[in-house]
């Protein structure tokens, strides 16, 4: 293929993210966006979880929080969307993540996701990463994540 | 309110799930879905988790896999709708959730999220769940999750 | 406001839709949309409606029709599209509508709704519709719809 | 299959809902959501109803009602969910639906939708439901459903 159309066409390579020798840690990465109303909409369409906690305003009424109240799993999306996107992004493989749900997401919040790797392992290709969701200073969600990452050689 | 009033009317008690009082080590219930394109590219949007490994089949035949996945809190989505629809339903508060992802989902796979109360505490009101995802008898997805539960009394 | 201006902006009157007095029986109008993966899976978000007959392959393979089908009020909505942009079209209200339904529609069927005016009265402002649906050329929902439409005088 | 297998995959019958030797008349069950501007939206795009009384407020001020409001056959889906996932739940075939819409419904209603088994045939499989969704005490659509449910012997 000739350097014209390498340099247009979609080079796989260009679009994978950090390599397992590309890690250390200390590195850190974020992703942050409103939960709208369409999203626990449609996260209760994907999933089939429509708790009325989540989408029925009298009966959140009468819950402990007053108010409905956004699926913890949408809000850990955000983590994935981190993970997969920017730290490692493309090419790292899910492998396991652990989530407490500290306090309440309501329609509306700003969810930011942090994640920051705190082991890396070349041998086994294996990272761990710490992974936090915010409402301004409050946690939300806190928890651990371990990613496959692939070697460059 | 008149007992006619209150049957006609959407009465809050009715739409609650189980009680603290009325769980115990065993119980079990499933929710089950295939999983359809139109769903990844949902989630993605939600999510923000637009991973090329999820939407973008050249690179996804580059990589281990070798096809486009599902991605992971997807999958985990029905244990969410397990538990928040059916137990212990709604009025259940998520706790916490583990997640192994121990095989990859395609597209056009049906995934079945069982859910099984392993410990009951009263006088916490929490209960903990084995949450097993499986697409046909293959393991997908391998956790635990904790919920307060309501109490009656 | 000048006429060109008029000309510009949104004129309300412009959207409107036909007056009781343009109503005769034996007009028509016809909606026709093919029903994808994605508007099942919204609907069931929309609705609320997870029925595994309409999400989960493998327990609608196992049921009368062996397939997963789509909601019947999904299809009905082709009527409401015909009623509502159509015949009479924007500023009629629906005040009933009778379906049967009376085959199964599938992912990727294309459902033709065509609505047909059978009754008129200028004195209540109330017109009455027959609604079909149809694949090709198999009824899959029959039923009647009346309206209240405006008067322009 | 064995037993171990049996109870760790899906079982189809595990996701079944009521036989018709299970129903009586007066079985009644609800669902009940809140309608969000997401929902209206997304109804429109299903269905091809895109009647500015539902999507454009300059409209929908100045028509009969004031303010714009949600789609008929959107509160009906309520009625499809308590069918479909409660009474008499997965496996039931909806056969037919005739709707009232006695009252509008606006976005941010909570809308419950209750369904009470009126008759039963075991001859034929059949049986028929009320359908009543109320916003508050209002009734809001009245109706009548009939089902084929499946037997158990």
């Amino acid at each position: 293929m000739s350097d014209k159309l390498r340099a247009g066409s979609a080079n796989q390579a260009e679009l994978h993210g950090y390599f397992i020798e590309d890690l250390a840690p200390g590195m850190t990465a974020i992703y942050a966006k409103t939960v709208t109303e369409a999203d626990v909409i449609l996260f209760a369409g994907i999933s089939g979880d429509d708790n009325p906690l989540h989408l029925n305003e009298d009966f959140a009424a009468a819950s402990r929080f007053g108010r409905r109240i956004v699926h913890g799993l949408l809000s850990a999306g955000f983590i994935s969307a981190a993970i997969g996107t920017r730290l490692p992004g493309p090419g790292a493989i899910y492998m396991s993540q652990s989530l407490r749900f500290t306090a309440p997401v309501s329609i509306g919040d700003t969810v930011s996701a942090r994640v920051t790797i705190t082991e890396v392992s070349r041998v086994t290709k294996r990272a761990k990463l710490a992974t936090v969701c915010r409402v301004g200073e409050t946690v939300v969600i806190d928890g651990e994540a371990e990613v496959w990452v692939p070697a460059r050689g």
